[in-house]
């Protein structure tokens, strides 16, 4: 296993991509914690920083994210899951959380 | 524009996405300085952490990124850059900084 550089607050962030379309869904953060039920599991956990508690994604919506591939970058300090998503990434419905550009509104 | 949350640091994670093959090429931080010169250049630049000092990505090495679009996500704290890629986005070489995954070496 590579040995992952935790931030200050004990945290990493994870780019979540459509492993199928590409498209990038969204980015939240991990703890070691979240990693390890992410990579026992098979199903994608985070860190919630706002309720400050571990969030299985998609266990209440049902849109799970099962991870076929989990890779780290060059320094270590930021992993990319490529997923298979169960349905939507944003809990606004839109299929990834970057569907806006910087001039909207 | 969307109104950016930059974190306590003032900075706000940003992915660099290939505009046509879809690779997820890397993730550095913004400033608010950084994104303005990105907007206003069509190359991006990025916070360097380690140095503590603007940072226009390929400015040594050549390979600068071309802006196609600039994303930003549902709560507004991270942003999705779409690019053309001059040359390979990590400094080892590799196209992607994401050449590893977790469980290599």
């Amino acid at each position: 296993m590579i040995e992952i550089r935790w931030n200050e607050n004990g945290l990493v962030p994870a780019i979540v991509q459509d492993a199928r379309s590409g498209a990038v869904l969204m980015l939240a953060y991990m703890n070691a914690e979240a990693l390890r039920l992410t990579w026992e599991t098979g199903e994608v956990y985070f860190w919630s920083r706002s309720r400050k508690e571990l969030w299985h994604k998609g266990a209440t919506s049902g849109n799970v994210q099962r991870v076929r591939e989990v890779l780290i970058d060059c320094d270590a300090d930021t992993i990319l899951l490529k997923v298979d998503p169960a349905g939507p990434a944003c809990h606004t419905g839109e299929t990834s959380c970057f569907y806006r550009t910087l001039n909207d509104e």
